[in-house]
């Protein structure tokens, strides 16, 4: 898959030329296929044939080429603020917002750095800036407005409930090898997600003042 | 950590003996440390004093060794047949079953397995016969129970209803880097979990003949 001049021109965190979105195209394929701990700059610059000088000077170490790769692939624009005015259709069209990766690049993307986030604190505190944070917001958004809405209690764990679907989703993905299509979205969110939403609004045993 | 005898001695799928759980031991230090492409046996040998022909003697390919490694250290005896005749308290007995891992032994090991799983379909297989399946059946048996009690519908989706806790629970060892402790787990169990029950007993929309 290669992204074209159009679709690299929609609004993201950052704005980066065709050539810079090439690269990071390969360094994901580099990634997905060694790991992270066997990526080297020699190998992305070959699958993007580029010279490691260009790599070097705009990524002083592997750490930030991935961070760049994660934070400009994984997100998609759409995701960011659905506004339906119902709580299911938003959380439908935020999870269901692919942002045009196939299955094997996002599933083989995240399944290279989850094992390595410990063992590089650097590492972790990009992808948590750069994605873990935006998309959390994101969700933490679409829950508040149902809140507003009387969709969800006043006194409700938005923390917990926003984690729901995304666990539920990379859960799933890790064990098949693929990411759930948006039937089985609906599924999830139907019957998980919108009964713990609704349960915040019931009187639970011991709580009050 | 140190297993001794008398835990190695408890009730587990295989019985193995104290030289064998010390190079597992070593094996699953390795595999946190390195992750598991760049875990090789003469690593393992080197940590848990053996010979490599020892290891080569009892493990063919290091799949057969990491396997072995998942399906000893991860599974808890007690989380295998909880019984106290109510799902909440079932599903902390199970999920609360710690197996006297340290954290980042846990999260260590698992984050280094999670991206070669589709890399490796021997590793996958492996994986999913010895530990996704038991850990799986041991929360279907709950579940089971609870519905026969009259605690889940009748029609409830219970793989679905299955993976809730463990994509939840694993999540956050993911973010955090640590398990979730009981408490947290119970405040998983109560705000997503039992209301994803509860919602099976009630009519659905569209539901029915």
């Amino acid at each position: 898959m290669t992204m074209t001049a159009e679709t690299a021109a929609t609004p993201r965190p950052r704005v980066v030329g065709d050539r810079e979105v090439e690269i990071l195209q390969a360094a994901i394929d580099v990634l997905r296929d060694v790991g992270y701990d066997r990526l080297t700059f020699d190998a992305v610059a070959a699958a993007a044939r580029a010279s490691k000088a260009t790599l070097y000077r705009r990524w002083p170490h592997k750490r930030d080429l991935i961070i760049d790769c994660v934070s400009l692939f994984m997100d998609a624009p759409a995701e960011q603020e659905p506004n339906t005015g119902c709580l299911r259709d938003d959380l439908l069209a935020q999870a269901c917002a692919a942002g045009g990766l196939d299955d094997d690049v996002v599933v083989g993307a995240w399944g290279a750095l989850l094992p390595v986030i410990h063992r590089d604190p650097l590492l972790a505190e990009g992808l948590r800036t750069r994605f873990v944070e935006p998309k959390t917001a994101a969700g933490r958004a679409v829950l508040r407005s149902a809140q507003a809405r009387g969709e969800i209690g006043a006194d409700a764990d938005l923390d917990t409930l926003v984690t729901i679907l995304p666990a539920l989703l990379i859960h799933e993905a890790m064990l098949t090898g693929q990411r759930p299509r948006a039937e089985r979205i609906a599924q999830l969110v139907d019957s998980v997600v919108l009964p713990a939403c609704a349960a915040t609004l019931t009187c639970r045993p011991g709580a009050g003042a």
